[in-house]
């Protein structure tokens, strides 16, 4: 057939780039060869997502394809298989070693599918794939950082129009599908990827009143109650009033790549209390973008935002009031919970081309939840820059 | 504090007919105890989702919860822990064996996680405990039955007004939102489970015309091109003209359970070839309906399909064109690939309770996808019962 599929949509430097630094991360953890089919990890290798399995080896000059499905997809290196079983004969065959140290996804790949691998390839322990994939995908291209910088901006546009969708009397869950209606129309995918199975969100997070105080299972920032028990986060159906915060951290997937922005509104003033640690949120973000060059720890990031949040007095609202969050800024990519974390006990060191949100949040009892998370990235000099520019204040419905 | 929230929502007799279920399904595999932290399963278990485990043992009379998240639970046994290591000390201080054979969710879990809790366990294997779940969950409570009857009621709704959603010159991704934004004020949560990771959607797919045939990497009956590469399923931006079928498979998740259902539309009359392979799969269904009663075999009813396409000489269009799926039919509920499959292999064999979605869809090249899809459950006599009761025929937009 002549309508066959290219396998690899990226353009030439941009996956030499990726393609050098991977091999450069698998030599330094001691890996030969790495057997990728995770779908995060397949869009970043290739542009695209399909069923098999990519080969990477530090002695072959160019990644395999081992494709199942879509059975139209062309381009070089490809093998056509049935099953993954299939590959350590296809690699013989063809007279490719893939060496003593295979690394697998294996902290994202069932136990049941690695273990399937392994004995496939003989192995009788498995390489952490994941994790150089992770280091290598927390430092973006500058292809991928226009990626985000796209997703960016049109999220920024839709935010701008939240105030037009509100109507006296909607609850959050009604302001919500106007949004995600909205996003949907100005080209937002909808799909939200979250790295590993136990975090679960559709389209995004809103926060109304005092339901930003109800603890959520997952390990997002803010919590929520939910619609019902199966979702347990997010907007659960509060009517809007005036005095309450309304916050809205919603999908900024808008080709792949995400960016992740959160802003505050209220259909009046919120109290004193709440406006203060609003600001607190935007000078947080103001002072960790400056600080955030190349070399510092993001732990250091971490210990200034708690040193400002101290020398305002609201520690006890901090990223939460009944359950507090762990962090207060992630790296953001093809997924939503990348490297670098801004936590107290990370061991990531800042680099050039991590794409990092920062989301210093507070709950204010009877108010709600308040303060702005925006995506930043690392640059060579300078501060962060900001790729989600809608305006910060609280916004009026 | 006193607003501690219950974690076991399942009301008595509802819980109670899981759990000996289990529990029998765990002796017959040879297990002494289950761990089980996937948010399907434990939804499954208690009726919500947390962070953390449930842990059943055939020797104790209850389950015990291990919660990490969120920190206001209430409930009979529940143990706080700060990680899953936590787990066999808190069981050795309340007396609790957990004997040699304990089971873990190894075919949804990540290779790293199991190898945690085995390491924590002092386990050298794994029983797999998502084998007994996917068996247990196979066959629905009353209550179970009842949730997903109601999803089924009001996914009907949101199909019926679709004809009113579409406007001259939409594409497919224009009506898709439509459809999303409708179910959603009509209450559908959004989120759509599927199990495991290789699989991903959005709300739904809606295919027009020639798109229809594009292969998908995913498992799904029904391909597309997609939005974009890295979700590449379902609409892509085509046009609706005259002449083309428009498949609608929309998110029907409104309380945790969901039904799946599919309906075709178009502008105008059809090709004659598309309506007689859409009257077919009619004819499937009505006939499987009939024929699914327990103890029948899944693959007896996937060549039953089979061989009335053959007898009206459709076999190239059945279950797409270029690329073909494999199966006809697959259960549903808490996930959208659930057990029995209806599949030429298939070892499956049909029960009361069994809740199913029959999908004989056809590819005609020129006109699209066209076919029904319907969610059944199989009942003690009698044919299965239809819980997705839109009309059947192409609808007019």
């Amino acid at each position: 057939m002549n309508d066959k599929r290219i396998i690899q949509l990226l353009d030439d430097q941009d996956f030499y780039d990726r393609f050098e630094r991977i091999k450069h991360v698998m030599s330094d953890s001691g890996l030969d060869s790495m057997l990728i089919g995770g779908n995060a990890n397949l869009f970043y290798l290739t542009g695209r997502v399909f069923a098999g399995y990519v080969f990477i080896s530090t002695s072959t000059t160019g990644p395999l394809y081992f494709v199942r499905r879509p059975n139209d997809l062309a381009g070089d290196n490809i093998f056509f298989i049935r099953k993954p079983e299939d590959i350590p004969g296809e690699l013989s065959a063809a007279g490719i070693d893939a060496g003593r140290h295979i690394g697998l996804e294996t902290d994202t790949t069932s136990y049941t599918m690695c273990r399937r691998l392994m004995k496939a390839f003989g192995m009788s322990e498995a390489g952490n794939a994941d994790a150089v994939l992770r280091t290598v995908r927390s430092v973006k291209t500058g292809r991928e950082i226009e990626l985000i910088a796209e997703s960016g901006i049109k999220q920024e546009g839709v935010y701008r129009e939240i105030p037009s969708l509100y109507r006296s009397g909607m609850t959050d869950i009604d302001l919500q599908i106007e949004i995600e209606y909205l996003s949907r129309q100005r080209g937002c995918l909808g799909q939200f990827r979250i790295s590993g199975d136990s975090m679960e969100l559709f389209m995004g997070n809103i926060l109304a009143g005092d339901n930003a105080d109800t603890p959520t299972p997952y390990d997002f920032a803010m919590g929520g109650g939910g619609q019902h028990p199966s979702l347990p986060v997010g907007a659960n159906g509060t009517v809007i009033t005036d005095g309450m915060s309304v916050m809205v951290d919603c999908n900024g997937n808008f080709n792949g790549y995400m960016t992740d922005m959160t802003r505050v509104f209220s259909t009046s003033e919120v109290s004193q209390l709440a406006l203060e640690a609003h600001d607190c949120s935007r000078e947080i973000c103001r002072k960790l973008a400056e600080a955030g060059q190349p070399g510092v720890p993001a732990r250091m990031l971490y210990e200034q935002a708690l040193e400002i949040v101290r020398s305002h007095g609201l520690e006890a609202f901090f990223m939460g009031h009944r359950q507090h969050a762990g962090f207060i800024g992630h790296g953001v990519g093809i997924e939503i919970n990348e490297m670098p974390v801004i936590a107290p006990r990370s061991r990531d060191v800042l680099e050039v081309g991590n794409v990092i949100a920062l989301e210093p949040k507070f709950v204010i009892p009877g108010t709600g939840a308040v303060g702005i998370e925006n995506t930043y990235v690392v640059c060579g000099a300078g501060p962060m820059r900001c790729l989600t520019n809608a305006p910060e204040e609280i916004i009026r419905l």
